[in-house]
């Protein structure tokens, strides 16, 4: 059987967690991210500094952000949506993720 | 027991079909953004349309067609992404959905 | 000189217009998505349609929209942003346009 | 007279440089996003956090960018966009512009 098995996302008293993997990939992705904003902060305290290069710059942070916000959605679609029929609460989770990708 | 039953959204050849009460929201929300849409044509036959009117319409089409969107992919979320793991195919049905979700 | 006439594209009224190249280009993918969005519709006439088949094309309809909205926007910033400075009414014109770029 | 001096965002060499104003509340907007994001990485070292709570703060700070990268545009528009008929680079600055904008 190829499927991951639910029950090693639920915590002891029976909370859902997010995969260990998601977890370890979106946290490297962030720190990522953050760097890059770093550096956008310290181009900015260059009065020469061209507003189309910090667009640009925050642009690509937003992508970075993206790219990691589709790993927890990925993990989330694996590890709780895909099991909820059996767990009973698929009306909450359904309405819970829609709620949280509004505006994506 | 309040949760749908995954079998009245597949068809007799096993395949996965909308559930209807979705299909006919979406198709709702779609002919009146069709209508939206028709009527911004005729609005720039008119020489003196001025931009930026012509980019509030075409957000508020953007914006309903979201709202379809939202329609459908809660619909899949409960009727078959929710009952993935028991159907055995959530790692096709989770990739499938987030190459459909890719640059919304 | 390679600058447009910005007086083009005001009406004799004074009141800015779109310039006629963008109103038609827009018009034109406009009217294709329209196509596009008609055919969603009685796509959805059908029972057995697959959500993602529907998600899918409605992001290709917003991808269109999205497309035509670039049209109209550099046809505003060339005609009518490029010259405000000239007119005096630089702060008026931009806060109109980031009002209408909100949550695009 | 109202309008802004386009000569004060020109640089020596006639480079065309950030307004400081928008540089300034870009670099503390874009300060707090990265504090933000820095707590999102230590909330991913817990082991039982939850995916949807992680969706929910990467789309705050997606907000938060997109908050900065319109200080950054609105000036942009402001010093550079409004006076390149002026200038004689409305071609050019809006081509830069609209690829800069692009997937935003």
């Amino acid at each position: 059987m190829t499927q991951a098995d639910p029950a090693a996302h639920c915590h002891p008293e029976n909370k859902l967690c997010m995969p260990e993997d998601a977890r370890r990939r979106a946290a490297r992705r962030l720190s990522i991210a953050r760097g890059h904003l770093e550096s956008i902060v310290r181009m900015l305290d260059e009065p020469d500094v061209y507003c189309v290069d910090v667009l640009r710059q925050i642009k690509a942070v937003q992508g970075a952000l993206s790219g990691a916000g589709e790993v927890v959605l990925r993990g989330h679609l694996e590890a709780h949506v895909a099991t909820a029929h059996e767990r009973g609460d698929t009306l909450e989770m359904v309405e819970e993720l829609m709620e949280a990708l509004k505006y994506r």
